[in-house]
Parts: C-alpha cells; sequence; structure tokens
C-alpha cells in the first residue's frame, strides 16, 4: 500500500560509482575539504571560493567552546559506556538544544520572517523597533544580543562580519541584526551589542540557509568538538573525578542525618 | 574532597578573547577551514597543507552514504520530535556503530597493534600471514577487505591511496593493509580487495591518529550527513510514509486472523 | 569557587546501605513493584492502593504502540550498533517529542495553567470556553481531543476514566477535559472526545504530577516498550529489510537517469 | 522490490482496538502494574503472582543509583535543551553501557553459556573452575563478583537471593553464580561475594530471559530513574553550578599562564 513514492536526492551508489549530490565521490576525494563539503550537502552545489570562506567561518565558530554541559555530558557517558564512542558524542549534542543551539536559528527565523513580510524595500529602522517592541512586550530577550561572558562586545562578531563583508555577504540580514542591537540599547537603556550567533544566525541567512536549519549547523560543528573532547577524555579521563565530588557533596546531607 | 585536578585543554574564554587549542580563534575565523579546525581539536596544531588534503580526503569520504539505516532513524526521529533537530541528529549518529563507525577503527587497531609491536623493521608480509591466520582461525573477516556492493573495487580505495601518496602519506599502514588484502585473497581463493574503510584505517595511522578515535572521524563525518538529511525531510518528508508502510505490513498477519 | 551546594534527595548509599527516597532499597524489594517505585522517584513516598492503581494504569497505557517511528528508528540503530543496546533504546526514545510524547504535557499544562489561574471554584465550562476559543483563535488543534485512527471514541479513555473514578482520581481536571471536548465539539461542529493522551494528562494532574514532568511518564513507559521491539528485532530482525526498501525506492530516479 | 515480509507480534490496532502481544490493552488498563506490563513484552504473557515478585524485584534493584555519571549527564543535557525532557533522558541512557549496564548483561552470558554447553546435569562446581580458569588467565575480572563499596556484601544481594527462592527461581543459574563466587574466592586469596548485578543476572537467567536483553532490563528500569532526576531536577537545578566548577577549574591553569 504505498501513498507516496520514497525520494532522495543525497547520494547513492552502484558497483563502481558513489554519488553525492550529483558529483561523482571520487571527483570530489583530494579535491574538496569537509566544510566545502557540508555546503554541498546542504545547498546542491560546491560553495564559490567568498561562500566558502563565509561557511567555513562561520562552522568554525560553532565547534569548540571549551568545558561546557554538552562536552561534560560527553565525557560522563563515555565513562559508563566506553564501547560506543558514537553514543558519547550523540549525548553531548543532546544539549545543544534551545539554550545552545537553538538561538542561531531564533535569529536566524527572526530576521528572515522580518524581512520576508516586510519585502525588499523595508525599512531596517521600522522592522527594528517592531522587533525589539513585541520581545519587550512579551518580556523576553532578544535573540543574538549581549554575552553573560563576552561583554560588551564579543569579539567574534566584529570578526565574523568582517569576513562576510569582504567576501560579499554583508547584506540585509547582517544590517538588520545590527540596527536591532542599536534599538534594543536605545529602549532598554544599556548597550547592547551583537553576539556571535547573532552574527551567525544573520551570515547564514545571507548565504541563503533557511532558519529552520541553522540549529543544525551548530550540531554538526559541535559533533567536531565532542570528538576532539572525547580524545582528550580518552588520555586523561576527569568523568570519574568529577562523578566521585558531584556524587559526594550531593549527599552529604543524606549521610549526616 | 578533590582528589585529582580536573584539567582540560581544549579551549577556554575570557571577556574579550576565546582560545582554542593554543589559538585565538578570532585569529582562524575566516582562515582556516572546518576540517582543518577538526584537525587542530585533534592534534593540537593545524595541520600542513599536506596533511590537510589527506585529512579532509578521508572525511569527506565519510559523510554521506545515501539513505541508511542511520539517515532513516534520524527522518522518523526527527517526526516524533520537530522540537529538537539535535535529537535526530544524536538518533542517527547511534547508528555509527560496531557494523558502520567501527570498521575503520578496526582496521586502524589492527595495524597499529600489528606494527608497534613488531617494530620499524618488521616484515610486512610476516605480519600480514599473522593477522590473516588469526582472524581465519577465528571465523571472523578480516577488517578492511571487500564490499557487499562496492565489488571487486571500491572505487573510493584507489583515490584515498592517491591522494595519501601524492602528499606524503602512502607509509608502513598503507602497505600493511594492502599486504593483508593479497595474503588474505591467496588464503581464502578468492579476491579480496581494501574497501573505503580499510584505506581510511590505514591513512588514519599514517596522520599518527590512534585507533581508538577513528570511530570519532566517521561519527563527526556523520554529523554532516546527518544534517544534510534532515534538511531534506524538512522539504520533503518521507518518514510518514516509512512508518504507514512498515505498521500496515507488519501487523497485516494480525488484523487477519 | 563554590556558588551553591550541590544537594539530591534522589538516593545514596554506604558500604552495607542504599538508600532510595528515604527508603532503604532491600526493604523494597520483593515488596514494591517498578510501577510503584517510579511514583517513589517522582513523588518521594509510596503510592496507597488507589493511587498504584491509577498510576501503572496510566504508565501500561503509554508502553506500547506497535510499529511507530520510534521502534523503527530503535530497530535500524541496533543494526548499526549491536553493541550497544542502549543507544538503541535512546534513538527510539528521542522520537518522544512534541508529537508523541509532548501532548500528555501539553494537555497537563493547558488545564492545571487553567485551574491554578481561575481558582478552585472556577465555573468549568467558562474555562472551557475560554480553552477553546484561545486555540480556534491561533489556528491550533486542542490538545488532548481527537485521534487520527481510534475514532469517533479513544477506547483507552473510558476504561482510564472509568480506573481513575473507582480510585477517587476523577476530579476537576477529568472533568475540565471532557468539558472541553463537550465545548470543541459544539464551536467547531464535530463531534470531538477525549483521546488517550487527554486523559492521561488529566489524571496525571489528578495525581499531583507537574504538567512539567508529565512527558517523562511517556518517555519511562515507552522505554519499557522499546526493550520488548529491540528482543523481537535480535530473535527476527527487520531493519535490514526496511533499509534495502528505502535505499533502493528513494534513489531508483537517481539510477534510471 | 520486497525480499522478506515484515513482520512483528508486539502490537496492533484498529479504530475501537488497541491489542498488545495478543492481549486487548483495554481489559489490562488497571489490572496489570507497569513491571508485570514489561514482563508481558518481553515474554509475550502475563507473569504468574511468583514471576511477578521476582521480575518486580530485580527492575526496581536497577532504577536508582543516586548521583551517577549517567544522571548528572542528564541533568547538563536538560539544561541546554529543556524543550526536549527526552533527549535528557536519552543522554542518561546513554552511559548504560559496558561499565554499567553490561554486567549484568555479561553474567547472563557466563552461566547460559556455561549450563547450555555443559547440559543439565553439569557438575557446577567444574564449570565454575573452567569460568574462574579462563578469567584469570586472560586478566579480566569475574563478572557479578565484588563491589567497590558495598563490601564485605552487597546488601541487595542476599534479599534478592531470598526473593528468588521464596519465589521458585532459585535454581542452577543462582547456584552456579555462588559456586563461582566461592572458587574465585579460593583461587584469589581473598573474600569475593556475588554482587547485586551478579544476582541480577542469574536470576534474569532462572526467569528465561536471554543474556543478549539483560542490558535492556537496566535501560528499562533506569530510564524510570532519570525521569525522577529530571524532575529533580526542574524543581532544584544543579547543572549550572557542576558546569560553572568544571569549567573554572579545568581551564585554570590555561587562564595562569
Amino acid at each position: 500500500m504505498s501513498r507516496k513514492k520514497l525520494r532522495s536526492d543525497m547520494g547513492w551508489s552502484t558497483a563502481d560509482r558513489i554519488v553525492v549530490r550529483g558529483h561523482d565521490l571520487v571527483d570530489l576525494i583530494g579535491n574538496v575539504s569537509l566544510g566545502d563539503f557540508a555546503f554541498l550537502e546542504l545547498k546542491g552545489r560546491l560553495p564559490t571560493a567568498e561562500e566558502s570562506r563565509v561557511f567555513n567561518a562561520i562552522t568554525i565558530t560553532l565547534v569548540e567552546h571549551g568545558m561546557t554541559p554538552s562536552t561534560i555530558a560527553a565525557r560522563l557517558t563515555y565513562l559508563g559506556a566506553p564501547e560506543a564512542l558514537q553514543g558519547a558524542v550523540a549525548a553531548g549534542l543532546l544539549g545543544m538544544g534551545d539554550r545552545f543551539g537553538g538561538p542561531a536559528e531564533e535569529v536566524a527565523r527572526m530576521l528572515q520572517e522580518a524581512l520576508e513580510e516586510a519585502g525588499e524595500k523595508a525599512d531596517l529602522q521600522a522592522l527594528a523597533e517592531g522587533i525589539v517592541a513585541r520581545q519587550v512586550e512579551a518580556k523576553r530577550p532578544i535573540p543574538g544580543l549581549g554575552h553573560p561572558v563576552h561583554k560588551p562586545v564579543d569579539p567574534r562578531t566584529p570578526r565574523l562580519f568582517e569576513v562576510a563583508a569582504a567576501n560579499g555577504f554583508s547584506g540585509r540580514y547582517v544590517e538588520l541584526i545590527q540596527v536591532v542591537a542599536e534599538q534594543a540599547s536605545r529602549v532598554l537603556g544599556r548597550k547592547l551589542t551583537v553576539n556571535a550567533t547573532g552574527a551567525i544566525g544573520a551570515i547564514a541567512s545571507e548565504l541563503g540557509f533557511p532558519w529552520q536549519i541553522c540549529r543544525g549547523l551548530a550540531v554538526m560543528a559541535r559533533a567536531v568538538g565532542l570528538v576532539g573532547h572525547l580524545q582528550e577524555e580518552q588520555a586523561d579521563p576527569l568523568a570519574g573525578e568529577i562523578w566521585a565530588r558531584v556524587e559526594d557533596e550531593s549527599s552529604e546531607h543524606l549521610r549526616e542525618s
């Protein structure tokens, strides 16, 4: 009982050929980098030199953030299941949700919906006013602005914008997030600047990625970082020590009673 | 009650600085590709031009294999939890175990243990004889040889070896896996060639990756491919159709009774 | 640099004692069932006989739904990683998101927020009118009503309500979801009845579970079902056949061109 | 291109009926507990009263172990992805691998393979001597014996064996693991006793569970415990504090340099 033909354009193979997104894989091996291959996966074509520089810039920014909940969870998981490194990476990725992987998606959505609705010639200042007013009214922070650690300026942001501009990807999305930051600073009465997530959400939009997949950029990049952490954990394990300390301290009040 | 100092060299940051493996991230953005950044994560230093070509060659080979159990599982998961793309990627990665992600690790282990034990001047033919004999005795297939689809020759293998050789990474590991293939063909009486996994396990060993992390190369690469599949699933969902067909057929015998 | 004392009341142990939620585990073994132990985990006390019947009734309803995206994903994952059954269960659980695990949470939230806001003596008809009007205005379905397969009446619902009533757990939440169903039927002009998820969300609220954990009831129950499916998959594997069919069909158009 | 008929006996449904393992679900709701339902899932029939007591005894023993790597990983994951509780449970389960979920499987395998090979009338002392000799020769610990914390006697073990005996499930598997413990103590020259995992592996074998699914018993039970921990984390979060401490300490040496 077939209702719909199953159909995928990602890849296929025969005995002597492997094709990825229309390219013979053998032609790509040795000529295309991992980042450009990721672009091919998502866009169905290889990037131009400019697209490559910008896409690789945003993905490397997402790889490594030191000891985060995600990397600690991966290390703890590896302690329990050393037979299945894939499980430890998966556990780490599961923390890339609304709080860590979601914000780039949220920024891209905010910018894409605003510009799509308003059309090409929209007044960015008016759009920014609308965005800020809506968030303030809903008592929600404005996605892509401010950072608990990197303040007043997230050092990644000017560099990401610089790379985007130098390669022709500093358009309306990048402009809008900056106008939003200025408007938010005025309304909230304190200096708010675009953080790395805000820059990435805007630049991913410039590259034409739909907002729905932007969380995926963070997820694929973080997978790289997690493998790095697990290699370090293999050589010098920390998970056992973290476990022992947390277990001891968290049950201290019960032992004493 | 601290027993061991927690210590990681992966990355750290202050208000105005983010450091990854000793490099200021801002210096890398716009200059380093995702593949080279992955090398940095794992090696603690950026690759040479030659290392970069070889490392990117093996990682892109692992990204996309079309509709596999892993990508189908990711699509089915996304159907149930569209709020959490990270979960769908994680579900897909969880299938990169002993059968799909493990073989590269197994090849690297086989080669590294053989050469480490036997020393630099080991006779490769003797090593290959030992390896084949042990696997045959244990009635286990020899890792890295043969392929159910790509036969008699896996088209990726000669290209991977060519790229490795052109960049100075065709050494003892690459030689050994080839001698193993010849020896296995002799002993088993049928032509066995090195498959892509065999080539990758050997080349990863040439690049100095410990076998324990080789499964991680497959996992990080596959994360990229899974995001590609999920983007396609967002645009043109197949999971519902797969579900309906499997559910109907698998319970048919119960409905009829 | 400790900012907050870590503290958990779930469980702790010494050389000769294991304590779970204040109970010596050894006293529970042989006397307490898995369902009642789950209640203890969540409530910090063992259930009464009535609570036990109602809690077990809602959890068993959530265990097994046949071949769903979740169980198919678990089977496909097991094919790739037979060394790590935990990964296959995890992959299956990852599909218990907004579409399959979330609705019970959504119902419980809708009912709990409505009754909490309106107070004990609230007029249920007025609350139901507000709920239905809000959902209709937002063009969103009303959680807990209707079912694509089990119509006009979900056979689990009357039984769940019967068990709840027989044990003294048919209060304001159960009444409200039923009034919501009647109101929705009136407004939308077609008969809508409470589905099993709606009943479970209401009864979990009667048992005093905060809505935030209700998705967890589905998740723990489904873990049981997934282990059942994986045992069947071990004995009679289907994943390989599903893979082969999906791969063949989905790339047919590419092979032909 | 269908090669094999897809077929599952777990469950199915029509508009007015839901059937699980041959039972109408509506008949089970209110009459069957979660533990007995789990038995039904795995065995295809409801347990006897004796089986129920023994099966519930082993599963509740596996639910809660306080602050373990698994529960800490789940809490850290929830911090990053509060929208997807299922992901946090999955992350916690992923740590139930060779080190924490695997041992019950290993014990069951050891006992089942020994008794299957040797037949019904096998001399248990001879079997135990063989088992201990093989493990000692391979320099591997004997599964199911000893415990880092619960020594000299794991308090769960005598109680589990007592419940098994009282219900008629103290047969050759239970006897064998005890003879193995005595033999190991003699050979290794120190008192080794059966731990809870050893008891569970033996009793699961008495209940007729194939060793391949025994890890699944730990996984399903732990899912219950993880939901308990996540409810506590929702009310009183610890993950942020753990993150802050680990991040600070682990990068201290880099900040100072």
